[in-house]
């Protein structure tokens, strides 16, 4: 069987499908393209022009979550829970996770301070309603590392990365959370799921964007992070 | 083990839950909420604000599709295919599914001609992209209905009704399309899947919200259409 997975380099949902296929082991190969500009042939494949598609030797699966359901049916260890009640709740969490990356994308646009508040207090309020479903760690339920952990390690790099500019952004994470989140990036599988460059490519991505957390105007960013990336 | 479904009467999402709980047979208890205006009681327990909700037991479930993945591991007979790259690729189709939903509402709340012509090429456009997928029928892959024949369903229905309005809707749907949705709409799970004012009080909704398809203004309107709901 062989297998494609088409990205976008700072996209994370890919990012999901390849900490799932580092944690069984399956070798893939990798192409980019540009989400902002795709090339016609990704139009022609991609239904909803959208990135992550998994190319299974001449078929095409789309939605990260999908891709990832299917890798863990097909390839060992299986990292959903055995339970069906409990497979179910945590896919309804996964979109949860899902519907996380749009609100830190919000926080990310956000062209000024009154609407980047108001876009930190809303991931507050969702923040606070995830922490409920946290276990004591180091993951999600305890320590089994599973398909759950891997769609929510995308989010927690990103978070990592944005505290940088606004250290007051740990505050809204609740301590469940952050552990989880800890555990999760020094986890080997989530550490090399991303470019050498990301952080550079990530921030240069919503800088151009206009965002006002990355921009000079924002009085949150710190000398050091700036030098970090060599904005 | 107890069964509630949390629904909203003309929810599309609720309706797919509704089919596959009668195709195998499973009781289950059903409450209406006001989507526009729910109880308190509903928010706490509904993490993204929306419908359906499967309560089992003690526990609750949210989206339609994680809710139908549940019924279809729990309760026999199984109506995904057997063969994971197969279930894959159709619940990535039960997504595109799912986006026909929110095109079709789009049209419904088009507040004029140049909008509304606009919609209906976008959704010609879906369906064609769609058609390359669908069998000869009668089901969307021959003769079993699966879990996607379930999702799509409620999709057909409300466009059937729709064409009553605009009769040249029928145009835009392909040969196969339509071959499948007079079929689904014939399935007994699928017939008994709303309740029996279903058509008005779908109808009454998107008015009230200024569809300008069922509002006097469009000339798309047959006087048999609106004698036959009474508006």
């Amino acid at each position: 069987m062989s297998l494609e997975l088409v990205s976008f380099v700072i996209c994370p949902f890919v990012q999901r499908a390849i900490i799932v296929l580092s944690e069984k082991e399956v070798p893939f190969e990798i192409t980019y393209v540009d989400i902002t500009d795709p090339p016609k042939w990704f139009n022609e494949i991609s239904p909803f022009g959208k990135v992550p598609l998994l190319k299974v030797d001449g078929d095409v699966l789309f939605e990260s979550a999908i891709i990832n359901e299917y890798l863990d049916e097909v390839f060992m260890p299986r990292l959903h829970p055995e339970v069906p009640l409990e497979r179910a709740k945590q896919r309804g969490w996964i979109e949860f996770g899902s519907n996380l990356f749009f609100e830190q994308v919000g926080l990310l646009l956000a062209k000024d301070a009154d609407e980047y508040q108001q876009k930190k207090e809303g991931l507050a309020g969702s923040f606070a309603r995830l922490e409920q479903q946290v276990s004591d760690g180091p993951y999600f339920k305890g320590n089994h590392f599973s398909l759950l952990d891997a769609a929510f390690a995308p989010l927690f790099m990103r978070f990592d990365l944005l505290t940088r500019w606004d250290p007051t952004l740990d505050e809204i994470m609740p301590s469940r959370m952050q552990t989880w989140g800890k555990a999760l990036l020094q986890r080997p599988s989530v550490a090399s799921s991303v470019v050498d460059d990301f952080d550079q490519q990530f921030v240069a991505f919503f800088a151009k964007k206009g965002s006002w957390l990355l921009s000079d105007e924002s009085d949150l960013a710190s000398k050091d992070a700036g030098d970090y990336l060599s904005l």
